[in-house]
């Protein structure tokens, strides 16, 4: 008898026709029944965005690889809940969404487009992983990247985990020789310290560039951040559930757990 | 001696004109130095967006009340971000995000502009918190909320805490005689049931528009959601360290903390 083939979403946030997304495709193809869904557009920095002032183009593609493809005009959050809902009419056993063009250690996650897909996905049950390579270009080399990719996701197909299993997974742009593994890491704690550019439009009115300087606020070596300068592909197990429970004790002491004020008529 | 009057930087996710934003400045405009950047437009279900590929248009305004107000073409994320370098050119006391219009507990904070505003700031190191009132409309009462946001925002100036001081906050639509006080509560599970709505355009073309159904998969006493049916405004703690520890144990005891594989000529 066969053995039961997984059903793998693939998506993204740089967009169907991304180097990244054919690197991931060609790393997990054997691994089960893949059906891709991503974006008609890069969609980098969205966060969890979701569409719902307008509605959503949905159109069956040809990507050049033998797999079911679809793109979508909406974010990568949305492109998770339409395939599940519309495509595939049933949940996947996994998502992977990625390889992106570029890091997302850190609080980068807040911001990641190819993160937000993960955790659309985590939170409708579906364990999940983000992959993104730490070079943003549109020709880096994803050999190094599609192995990690494939080593983990072989793992993961196997793990017996209830609840929340969603990863983030970077992988740092060194060569084969100098890779070191893959580490199970924290989030680091950072930053990033704005400098907008001030630019004068032709009518003489100004206008401003967002341009950043990540500042790493974190020296522990458990971190993610610091896997990667030291080799490693960091691997981050991510929560969905956002209550920061050490303040809600401190809250309940200091505040009491139900606050009541005098509604007065001011 | 006067006291230090503290700067408090005001913004929201359903734009400038919102009423509800009008409502925060009217509860907290004698407790310091008032600045308002917000969106020039709705930015609801934006999520943590912040916008790289398009610059940003920032102008002073005239919203009818008398301080200081900017509106930004950006996401409530990008407007946090020039606020702190180009308006004020310096990190306010305090940062508080909305009021919005419409709920934002449990998984909602994921998808909420008006949270992404807030978090943003609490990046930064700045104590914020995001007000939503879970009545959406244009003409919502916001009188009770008003009272809620006074009471909350008096006792977290304060509040003497060091790291991540974030908090979710949601006021239900009740009358006050039905209010109950304000409840510290962890983030409900929950996630949302998509059923897209298809539609053909006049040129015989599919399109989906969004639609969700919010399905509470807790039933614990103490959650955000339970709080609000309950008539408590809920204040969830929040943190930006997206970590799961509990995850990252499991996993290192069972691929151990560094995987290595070998790199083979695949």
């Amino acid at each position: 008898m066969e053995k039961h083939k997984p059903t793998i979403l693939l998506t993204n946030d740089d967009g169907i026709t991304a180097p990244g997304l054919h690197a991931l495709i060609n790393a997990v193809k054997n691994m089960g029944n893949i059906v891709v869904v991503a974006p008609d557009s890069p969609q980098s920095g969205m966060g969890h965005a979701i569409t719902m002032s307008s509605p959503l183009r949905l159109n069956k593609v040809n990507i050049g690889e033998d797999i079911e493809a679809w793109q979508c005009s909406g974010t990568p959050a949305d492109c998770v809940k339409i395939a599940k809902d519309v495509v595939l009419k049933a949940t996947p056993d996994i998502c992977l969404s990625g390889i992106n063009h570029g890091a997302n250690h850190s609080v980068n996650i807040i911001y990641s487009g190819t993160m937000s897909a993960a955790m659309e996905a985590a939170m409708e049950g579906i364990p999940s992983i983000g992959f993104s390579l730490t070079d943003y270009r549109f020709d880096a080399n994803f050999d190094l990247a599609a192995k990690v990719v494939k080593s983990i996701v072989e793992k993961f197909l196997t793990l017996n985990h209830t609840g929340t299993t969603l990863l983030n997974v970077n992988i740092p742009n060194v060569p084969e020789q100098a890779f070191k593994g893959m580490k199970i890491c924290r989030q680091a704690k950072a930053k990033w310290q704005e400098n907008y550019d001030k630019r004068i439009d032709p009518q003489g009115k100004e206008y401003y560039w967002m341009r950043g300087t990540f500042i790493l606020q974190d020296d522990g070596n458990d971190t993610d951040s610091q896997a990667l300068k030291d080799g490693y592909a960091s691997i981050v197990p991510v929560t969905i559930d956002f209550t920061n429970y050490a303040l809600q004790t401190k809250l309940a002491e200091e505040w009491g757990n139900v606050i009541t004020f005098h509604v007065t008529n001011t």
